[in-house]
């Protein structure tokens, strides 16, 4: 509780749904957050690039700056809230003053945060202020203080989530309704729920960006965004909703990150969870994390992973923290003392699979399809053939027990190359989740 | 992060469950914790009642109290840890002195904070100290710390939660069996799930500890426990789970804690929660906190709510707080600010509502209880009677629209009284979370 007696001044660049979420929380809740910190928290300066339009909040008495990298430098403020968004640009600009300067930084951007955050908290710790992000993980759950601050007494093992709450409504729309990934996009488009540009919320990068953060968080890693296995939701098909349904899965867009000691696997890839595992049941636009701590056991976090009101929560809880003196290694730990951990190449992943094949209905076909994946020892739980149609394309659904990435993928690079296999098979990864 | 050079010097009084694995998890993880907290933590002292049991952990070095407050007292440490337990006695006698010698507080202790958590925070806070109690509710999950910084933006209008780990297992296993209290509790007792005495846990009282606890935090309310309304589950039958689950619903003991704004209600008692809300899913053993935050919307944390490890991982997390400097009051604001609120009696509270009855099957019995519902404003909305048996006593099951508790408890004043009615009728509370 530092400094109790002084009014802690920010300025916060950015005036999207998330800025005028946070100048608004601050002003309606001021009363709140003064005895909270025992001490004003008051918004003495903001930016944007359209000083004209009408943002819905009261900026009277607020110095405005067009630009977010001088309002950094030469702001009268304590903390600087970067809302600007992009790993680079304007938004890494103006952090960098802001702590040059001398001025705490609270940010909700999660893609600055997974390509400089480990630089940027060396230069923070140094200068001993705060570099927090609550708000670029999961929204409103305060998941990030959680890990670093609830579970420090634990080895993180393992952890999983849906971080995109894009893809979480998209799939779980399509499994709903039937529709197709495209159909259901261009609707999620329209209501506001995908960006125009959708690529980095469909193709998993902003789901790897937050993983990333989760991993170096959990297992004490130096950030390693470029070590993240990235694969998105353009293809699945209604097709294999259906068949998951019949299998008794459910797909998620999962980020899952484990640290097996002789290095670590990042990955965001579809996969079909149990339709009573608990991750299962976190539907639309909700957000989960869980995390396996060797003292806690298992640990389920949820709640709205975007939106202006939850992520202002979770800007304003950083703010919080850093007016009540809380400041904490940006990372857990001084990022000095961060390890770097080898990344894991895929191939190396062991697990389950579902195998989608067209094949032609003729004899001899199973058998050929059998033969290779026991050449790369796979071993079959399920195959579903329904129907017949001799000498025409029929589907073949394949389950395998526990298998290697690699063992999986020799499999199916040999099956491809059969006369009767009509497409490029469909692999896609299972995850039960069991302990 | 202050006085980063020193070493943090831990005392822990009581080596029960969480005594030994709070020790042990300060030993296994010395390395990690050192970095976390910039400073090493180490025991310095120890106190039990039977200094001659092997405790399975190293107690090398470490000085030995046969008496807690005497430890409190004089020991060479920074931070008391406090897992005695009880909400008198040695428990609260040793925290004083600790307090009274300058020492931090971490207590895993409900009953203690529930009763003298705000008269000790007064002290903490004059002194600049820690008293610090994450384990004390939900085990490992740390709701404390969510609430009180993670989400400190929010008014939280309402919380909801399973807070009692023994009550949450039988009602699972009734359920899952169709065996009846008295067996499946006897049988918990045996497992270790419940004490021997059972009281605490299956009348609600320990859960009532919890949300008072929950509710002072949410609400910047003045800790009242006396203002809990508290009903245990013991009167749970077989029966009235089978007529549940043909409903549609699951019982849960839940703490349900309202901010009305004229008052606060608190309540823990059984409920009949519909099988796919998400707190339904929460089974056995296992804790979970939902709350409702004007910003954030809903979060849900869920995780195993008591055991060595859990608990001891709470313990931990405050301990590291303390030693990093971020001393945060104890229920969120400083304890002088507290408001006072006044506890809504039960009786104005308002829901639906399910009731069994056991009636002799005649003609002109249903008459007269749905003329009872009436004259008191009680809207039914579904009636089951299933068989027949003319002049002998069958069941009826009614479950209720929105009422007030006052209505419905008045029509069954009535319904009893009348000569068919042959049991005192059960009445219990339906909640269905939806927004």
């Amino acid at each position: 509780m530092s400094d109790a007696s002084k009014i802690c001044k920010v300025a916060v660049a950015g005036l999207g749904t998330v800025g005028v979420g946070t100048v608004r929380l601050l002003q309606e809740q001021a009363d709140l957050l003064e005895a909270r910190c025992g001490r004003k928290l008051v918004v003495t300066a903001v930016s944007a690039r359209d000083r004209t339009r009408d943002r819905g909040c009261n900026l009277d008495g607020i110095t405005w700056f067009d630009d977010a990298v001088e309002m950094a430098r030469s702001a009268d403020a304590d903390i600087f809230v970067e809302l600007i968004g992009g790993s680079d640009g304007p938004a890494k600009a103006s952090c960098e003053a802001a702590l040059a300067s001398g001025k705490h930084v609270v940010t909700a951007n999660k893609a600055l945060v997974a390509h400089h955050g480990h630089e940027m908290a060396l230069v923070a710790e140094e200068a001993g202020l705060g570099l927090a992000y609550e708000a670029a993980v999961a929204g409103g759950i305060p998941v990030i203080k959680s890990i670093r601050e609830g579970l420090a007494g634990n080895k993180i093992r393992t952890l999983h989530g849906i971080l995109n709450g894009t893809c979480n409504y998209i799939l779980t729309t399509m499994r709903e309704t039937g529709r197709s990934f495209d159909d259901v996009l261009a609707e999620a488009q329209e209501l506001g729920y995908a960006e125009a540009d959708p690529t980095f919320d469909v193709d998993g990068i902003d789901a790897a960006h937050k993983l990333a953060i989760l991993a170096s968080l959990a297992f004490g890693a130096k950030l390693d965004f470029e070590g993240v296995y990235v694969e998105g939701i353009r293809h699945i098909t209604p097709l294999d909703i259906e068949y998951a349904n019949e299998l008794g899965y459910k797909f998620k867009l999962l980020g899952i990150a484990e640290d097996c000691g002789n290095g670590i696997f990042q990955r965001v890839h579809p996969v079909m969870v149990p339709t009573d595992a608990p991750i299962a049941s976190v539907e639309g636009v909700f957000n989960a994390v869980v995390t396996e701590g060797d003292f806690v056991g298992t640990t389920v976090m949820e709640g709205r992973g975007a939106g202006g009101g939850p992520t202002a929560s979770a800007v304003v809880s950083d703010i919080v923290d850093i007016a009540c003196g809380r400041i904490t290694p940006t990372f857990g730990m001084p990022a000095k003392k961060l390890v770097e951990k080898s990344t894991l190449p895929m191939d190396s992943h062991s697990g389950a699979y579902y195998v989608r094949l067209s094949v032609v209905d003729r004899p001899g076909v199973m058998a050929d399809i059998t033969a290779a994946m026991r050449d790369h020892e796979v071993s079959l739980e399920s195959v579903i053939q329904r129907g017949r149609d001799p000498g025409a394309p029929v589907t073949v659904v394949l389950t395998m027990h526990e298998t290697s990435e690699a063992a999986i993928r020799g499999a199916l690079e040999e099956i491809e190359k059969l006369d009767a296999v009509k497409e490029p098979p469909r692999l896609i990864r299972i995850e039960r989740f069991q302990d």
